[in-house]
């Protein structure tokens, strides 16, 4: 035996975690020992209970302690305006730009099927459900700039627009406070498609 | 409200954690978010178990279930060599060589006059009486290669020398697998000084 069997356990837990491997989850674990016990238990209570009281909404997908969400309950939200995205975290940074103030639809997931996440998978039925019955006029797709973003942005412009709502999706281009130089070729050639009159 | 109250809770838990910042804590967050209950409260029992469980071995300061700790009970270790540790976690460095089979002592720090870290806070006394009680033969003083360890490594040296013990220091040089010309000049001042005949 080289740790003791409560410390292995530990690290094994924490190892769990995406991107801590095996020396970062060692490190927390020391991190965790040398607190004060109501400082651990205090974490542990924080995980359990976010598991338990968050669910996901019934009408948009989004992290919520009651369904449905203060997203798609807030009358002061323009009901004409829905915006696709992946995740829920994806939802948080629209939130954060402050710029969007209509509804969200959370796909969980992108096409991708080697990882066997197909149409089913992704929540669509109830999004054209919701754009049928909703007085929608516009529906924004933030997908992921990558192949299953774009793939799943086609497939649901396809799917959309013979219900008559404008499709769009969100620009590519420079990041700003980047650097020209440093961008690879494919922004480069996204952001000179995407070109606008000054 | 950006976001529900028990997703900011556990992402401010989280980012208590050592070398965690918002950005990774809200990562980890949604990740147990996607877990199983099961797992997550697997996770967070692991936490407390561990803190609750182990204590320091009141002989070497090891972390350990019992006390004192399988180290300083195992007849099968030799108790004519100690070996001085800053932390937990350096005797379990030590430990993974599979190459010293003598005793510990965990010093729980280092001398740091600016931290508030001086020889009463280093478990010293107990230190010297186990030197004078055991029959110990040699101190190897493993701190770590800094200012603090070398002050630390100087301090012991004197305090024991007194007692009749040799006191060595383990050797600081190149890393094995390492490349002569990215090292820095410190460290091939310190591989020159203790070279070897071979």
């Amino acid at each position: 035996m080289l740790y003791p069997a409560p410390l292995q356990k530990l690290i094994e837990a924490l190892s769990r975690f995406p991107g801590i491997g095996p020396k970062t989850a060692q490190r927390l674990a020391f991190f965790l020992l040398s607190r004060p016990r109501e400082e651990v238990s205090g974490i542990a209570r924080a995980m359990v209970e976010a598991r338990d009281k968050l669910r996901y909404c019934s009408q948009c997908g989004a992290l919520t302690e009651n369904d449905p969400c203060s997203y798609c309950t807030d009358l002061r939200r323009d009901r004409r305006v829905l915006c696709v995205v992946q995740e829920p975290r994806d939802l948080l940074a629209m939130e954060r730009t402050g710029q969007f103030r209509g509804l969200y639809h959370v796909l969980h997931g992108a096409l991708s099927p080697l990882d066997g996440m197909g149409p089913e998978e992704l929540r669509l039925g109830l999004l054209v459900e919701r754009l049928t019955g909703d007085r929608c006029e516009e529906l924004i797709i933030a997908t992921n700039p990558n192949v299953e973003g774009d793939a799943t942005a086609i497939y649901i412009a396809r799917l959309v627009k013979p219900l008559g709502i404008k499709v769009t999706r969100i620009a590519f281009g420079l990041p700003v406070g980047g650097d020209l130089e440093y961008a690879d070729e494919l922004t480069l050639s996204r952001a000179l498609e995407g070109r606008r009159e000054i």
